[in-house]
């Protein structure tokens, strides 16, 4: 039970750390708080909107909304939590062969099959043999196990670098705009400055190396001393899958003013368009000639993106090259203060990066589930696009990747001046309107940056292929009326 | 590959977080690599030691040691990895009634049975209901919900609410010396001061208020704000359960104090003598008719530690009361930039706050096991405890709770002599050579911090009891060994 404000107890709003204050998070703030304020009255009170369901498209949890796990994981995984189960004959009836295999071998690489035990800081070390076998067969470039440091999803591994190259405010790090909420929540609650670079709508959500410069220097010029450089790739909330020249460019740029590469990579696996691929940055900087001695880079991945989505597992890594060994020492001793990540995650994590191969029994039904969820996210994505687009005032990038659209709505005047009545920015206003009227949950640009005096909002692609049609339709509708009320 | 030294790589061991490099972990630390590395050699080279196994007893990590989990718990924890089984009458033969039901009564309560979902960032709503529910029957006192925040293991709620706390170096936080040095750690990376308060060896580890008042006077007559006073009860790594009449000395002493209570009750099932009980703070403030308004208090609690022991799981909890709203947003802000913690350890939570009851089928073999742990420890705490005692100038306080024993040495100077000559602490000495020489792993009191000129190290109980014959008599012999050779 909360009390309100007492001035009798020692700590107050007024006497915490002000960088706590200072950290946003827009993927579960207002609008999100909003929409769960309403699924309760719904419950309480059906009929009481003018909608049915809450259509959540703020963030990117598939299994919340429906996308069903893949079974080859799942069997493992509960083979693992159970192992005596594997002594039990009754279990070649419910679990697929390759899984006991699977499972089999993984817990024999765990002294007593203890999946109960803290592991080694960095993961158990034979899961880390896996991945790094994972990473080498998508990179054609070796990868090694003492490079990688399991973690619960891959928000921590943010946060722990974040630790590391954050001493003050004067330590820098450029992040794209928009960008995803956890890198400027991250920044403030470790005190350092977001050094933002803009992302080119007009290209596509094009990156260049004109505008990383120019940021850098003008960054400079205040005294900051910037660490790091972190790209999204495939983009969160933009959706662009970089080209191989572009990431040359960048890791030439890294390379040349000391920048550390900071590789979110969690959506490696979401690619939508047949003319696009993902490629790791490791893989191009190797692909350069660049080695351990020329580059830091660290590779951020989940278990909570991709085809498995796999967001309550919370498993998840980054592989970290060309960093020192005393500095690793220094990762590694941070990472045994929190003991180890979750085993059940580490599983998950070394069957993601090494999933069922062609021969296995299990291969043909592993890709048709895989494929059948790639190819369903790619269509959902094309039919909101154009949906998107089809509005007044809205122009939508094509997602050629991740989980999300980032439309940008032209807001008429009338609108931003309604806004500021009700002290808000135009964007929140637009996406409470929305929430309000028809239940879609969408995330304001604001919360993850834009170029001033633009407005965009983020929507995932995640609702059941099913209910799309209906997202369409109410957030046509409900843009319709709402610039009928504010068209200038 | 770790590089080694190299100066043309933007980061070096020079210019990291300097919080960073002055954080420590004695429990993963030196002696911890030497005992790996040790283990290595066994491996490759058999025969290359005077021991043939190392006898990890540096940390509580049970079923590392073969400590098995409990049946029911594990059951529950399967059939959440892979809800279809659910559906398959063949479960019937391979799982207990009780577990089945259970297992289903918590899928139910999560939309789709998304166990692969974010959950709220506080945790799964039901789950909390309860955690809440065993909270009230422990305390005879009831628990809300929204006090409840699920974490992945105890150690992260920690580091969220020393995040809360320190803002600068000023910002003090009370911590028993010997300490479990996650609290050191964690201060140590939020760049604020560990005010130290010594517990009495002398009266059994004893916690004295007029020592609390006298340390926290100095600190605030050095400028520091103490904001909080963490209490670890059952205690690491000294294995005291406090009295009733000390808990209400030390909750009034907050009180009038102004200070946060932290409470570290991870080890609340870990009791070993019968004229001992635990009693949550929670349940001691109130009992003293101390309510929302009157005490802020963090309960911390883990699947780690207890007959349970899941150290892998990762999961957790921490209650807080006597926080107001705006301060709680706040933490779940914080919390929500996160996500949530993984949910199978946040399914463990709920079971091992509220574990089968009388009247379920599986009762009595869910009894069998808890007990049959429990009983074991407490006979593994009495025989090293004894063994200790046996050994020249060694003394041991009894391990009434928790994992470990904490015995003092008094070593011989011409071993003090021995250990500054090999450049380490006497206590550091003293652990390496027994590691050396047996193969027994114990960690240093000065990793735990104690009393100036006073020597010991923690020993857990937690080897296999039929191990603990061969723990004693390494240990002795090599205790009379070291002492022969260094008597002075």
């Amino acid at each position: 039970m909360a009390s309100t404000s007492n001035d009798s107890l020692p700590i107050s709003i007024h006497n915490i750390n002000p960088k706590v204050l200072e950290c946003e998070y827009a993927v579960r703030g207002e609008i999100v708080a909003l929409a769960q304020r309403l699924e309760k009255e719904l419950l309480t009170n059906p009929g009481s909107h003018a909608f049915d369901e809450i259509l959540y498209c703020n963030i990117g949890n598939p299994h919340s909304l429906g996308q069903q796990p893949i079974t080859f994981f799942r069997e493992v995984l509960a083979l693992c939590e159970h192992p005596s189960l594997l002594e039990r004959n009754e279990i070649n009836g419910l679990f697929s062969e390759d899984a006991i295999k699977r499972a089999s071998q993984i817990l024999k690489q765990i002294p007593g099959k203890a999946t109960g035990a803290y592991s080694h800081s960095q993961g158990i070390k034979e899961l880390r043999d896996a991945i790094a076998e994972g990473i080498k067969a998508r990179d054609d470039f070796p990868a090694d196990p003492n490079d990688i440091f399991l973690t619960n999803g891959a928000s921590p591994a943010v946060h722990m670098v974040m630790q590391l190259l954050i001493s003050t405010e004067k330590d820098g790090i450029l992040c794209p705009i928009p960008q995803y909420p956890l890198y400027s929540a991250s920044i403030a609650l470790h005190g350092g400055t977001l050094v933002p670079y803009y992302l080119d709508e007009a290209s596509g959500w094009g990156l260049e190396i004109s505008e990383l410069k120019k940021q850098l220097e003008s960054a400079k010029s205040k005294g900051i001393s910037v660490r790091a450089l972190v790209v999204i790739n495939p983009g969160n909330p933009t959706g662009q899958v970089l080209t191989k020249e572009n990431q040359k460019q960048i890791v030439k740029f890294c390379k040349q003013e000391g920048l550390i590469l900071l590789a979110d990579e969690v959506y490696q696996a979401n690619i939508y368009v047949p003319d696009k691929k993902f490629h790791s940055f490791k893989k191009i900087s190797r692909s350069m000639g660049y080695g351990e001695k020329d580059i830091s880079l660290v590779s951020f991945q989940s278990v909570s993106k991709g085809y498995y989505g796999e967001c309550g597992k919370r498993g998840g890594y980054m592989e970290i090259t060309g960093f020192s060994a005393d500095v690793r020492e220094q990762i590694y001793k941070v990472a045994s203060v929190n003991l180890c990540s979750n085993i059940s995650g580490q599983i998950l994590a070394s069957l993601v990066m090494n999933p069922p191969k062609v021969g296995d029994h299990i291969y043909e039904s592993y890709c048709a589930e895989r494929d059948g969820i790639l190819s369903s996210l790619a269509r959902r994505a094309k039919t909101l696009e154009a949906a998107f687009n089809s509005l007044e005032n809205v122009t939508c990038n094509k997602a050629e990747g991740a989980m999300y659209l980032f439309p940008c709505i032209k807001l008429p005047e009338k609108a931003i001046k309604a806004a500021e009545a009700a002290d808000t920015t135009p964007d929140t206003f637009y996406c409470r309107q929305l929430l309000n009227a028809t239940g879609v949950v969408v995330v304001p640009g604001s919360g993850f940056g834009q170029v001033a005096g633009t407005w965009h909002f983020r929507c995932t692609i995640l609702p059941p292929e099913n209910k799309i049609p209906d997202v369409v339709s109410r957030l046509t509708d409900f843009h319709k009326a709402f610039m009928n009320e504010y068209r200038d």
